[in-house]
């Protein structure tokens, strides 16, 4: 049957791809099983008991929207991080205040500047309203601060995207070197600070909240998706000026959020006691990631995330036929998309079954391939 | 603080409206508290028991996120309604799906068809792409077919959106009247048919799916936020022709349902005799809403949704001051905002003590007034 004929020239050429292929729709394709999810940096740890508690005791009250204003999440963030209320906007995860972001900045052809194989579903939000990709390559499998920056200033760009800690490669920069980043940026260009992975980072690695809030043109990004154990409640927000978190409220879906999922976000920050307990059950699974790789002959990379990008050391079909090999024994993991970021294999922090199937599997996996 | 110098001259112009002010927004405003929540055409009745249940077993996964395909729900409606799971596109509730349709068709400029004191937040989105809305007025309280089947023409619009049944006003127009209109439009105008309150409203209001399921430019859209009751759960479903439903996938934010309200949603339709039990409810709830609103002199709108539109016979700001007498004594209502329909108030079928409130009070409120 044929589309409708009057979609834009903008939709109409887009591709069908997507970012990333669920491990639900890879069950459905290969009729198998996950038996280990570890590939989607959720956190098998799951949330805290009080989330759990809260979102189910909020389920009798799913007859109603919730509230559009996001009050009460807004208040206990900035309860949390000593601002105002007025410095969040509160969005269906990082993704989609990414896909608002994108919006408020991008028209046809603006340039917009990322690392080369970073964040995925950030480029398709770019792709979809019509920008233009420019990217600099990671840098000892770092982005690359001065790169980003080149990029920007040569192409006049209104948006620069950086992950801090990265996606899909787990590395860091400091605070330091992050403010002097965005200070160094001129004030048309808006800094998208990706920080779905402070939480797992070293201290060191995520700056002070002041240290930015200060500064017209920068957004930071964090979810209760990762460390707090909630991706599927799909509660992201951003930290910034007034006017700017303001802006969102001019194109957002207001009546988007999930009345159980914002119940399940304020008692999970509630709960900071929890986080720093499964914070130690990461760094513990992560060092196990780590040992099953080196017994393997693989490199894990350091990692301020919840999950390992393990260095394989050949190219990337190589590292596909290990994630393809993974999942015929039930063992989802991901790997990065462009190279030379894809010699490496993904592997997120999971529970101590899940990481007993990884260390059963991945021997004979690579014993079939070699 | 200043706001980020280079968003877009669309996104810099628009204004900071919302389509809707939340009844929590209301309270803190005034320092009221909301014991009757009849206002926001949310069911008070609450989705079936199977539902809240789902949802419930579901948060154990809530680490998890959902199936980006939505596989299973899909599936389930294709075998509701006896049609393909292509069919179908998903989304966080009808407003989220209305924001995507309007992105595929709108840019600057763009004539967009609506009526004069229709669904607020359709306007929101044609405004929020820049798109320009052309109206025509409602006509004995329904929304005028041959008004809007001569805006199209006159505009060449691209885009009309028709709620059948309607909100704000609960009237509908017979299903062949709509079929009609649609297969008058030219194949170059996409109708978006809100039928949110489809399961409320009298089968002849409702044309069988086989008779749009085959234009390539219609979309029909439905909710499981009204007669399902699960409004907080934010799930909306659009149905047409599968290369038109697949656009959305180009576009959406693939991640951006929640695991627990797919899982209620699944439920809820599974449940057809708990919602053949609400409609019951809803009706008889309507017909005190009338009751209510002749036993003070106004008159009750015929309705065909989940809620009663009332005549007060007089301006808007006597419907206003109706609405916020009301709301002095707890009853959160709603009113049209445009005229002539803001003559009116807008009720929804609530529970019993719910509207043993608005018995209550409303005579005293209309007492106060005059």
């Amino acid at each position: 049957m044929s589309m409708f004929s009057r979609f834009t020239p903008l939709i109409s050429r887009l591709p069908s791809t997507v970012p990333f292929v669920g491990p639900e729709a890879i069950e459905r394709g290969r009729g198998a099983v996950v038996a280990a999810r570890i590939g989607a940096n959720e956190s098998g740890f799951g949330p805290s008991p009080r989330a759990l508690q809260a979102l189910r005791d909020a389920a009798t009250d799913i007859w109603k929207y919730a509230d559009p204003e996001n009050f009460d999440l807004k208040a206990a963030l900035a309860t949390h991080y000593h601002l105002k209320a007025e410095n969040f906007a509160i969005g269906e995860g990082v993704d989609d205040l990414l896909g608002l972001v994108v919006r408020m900045v991008v028209e046809q052809d603006t340039p917009v500047v990322t690392s080369l194989g970073g964040y995925p579903t950030f480029n398709f939000h770019v792709t979809g309203f019509g920008g233009k990709l420019i990217t600099t390559p990671y840098v000892d499998d770092h982005e690359d601060l001065d790169g980003l920056l080149a990029c920007v200033m040569r192409e006049n760009a209104p948006l620069v995207y950086l992950a801090n800690p990265d996606n899909p490669m787990g590395s860091w920069h400091d605070a330091d070197a992050v403010v002097a980043f965005a200070k160094a940026l001129p004030p048309t260009c808006l800094l998208v600070l990706d920080e779905a992975y402070s939480e797992t980072a070293p201290k060191s690695a995520i700056s002070a909240i002041d240290a930015l809030i200060d500064l017209p043109n920068v957004l930071r990004m964090r979810t209760f998706s990762k460390a707090y154990g909630l991706a599927g409640a799909r509660i992201g927000y951003a930290i910034g000026a007034p006017a700017n978190t303001a802006t969102f409220d001019r194109i957002r879906n207001h009546f988007g959020m999930v009345r159980t999922s914002v119940a399940a976000a304020c008692a999970a920050l509630a709960d900071q006691a929890y986080l720093q307990d499964v914070l130690e059950q990461i760094a513990g699974a992560k060092a196990r990631i780590a040992q099953i790789a080196h017994e393997n002959g693989l490199k894990p990379l350091p990692s301020a995330t919840n999950f390992v990008a393990i260095d394989c050391g050949r190219d990337a079909l190589y590292a596909r036929a290990i994630v393809d090999g993974l999942m015929e024994h039930g063992v989802f993991i991901r790997m990065p998309g462009v190279a030379p970021l894809n010699r490496c294999i993904r592997v997120s922090a999971g529970v101590k079954a899940d990481l007993d199937l990884l260390e059963k599997a991945l021997p004979v996996v690579l014993q079939n391939i070699e």
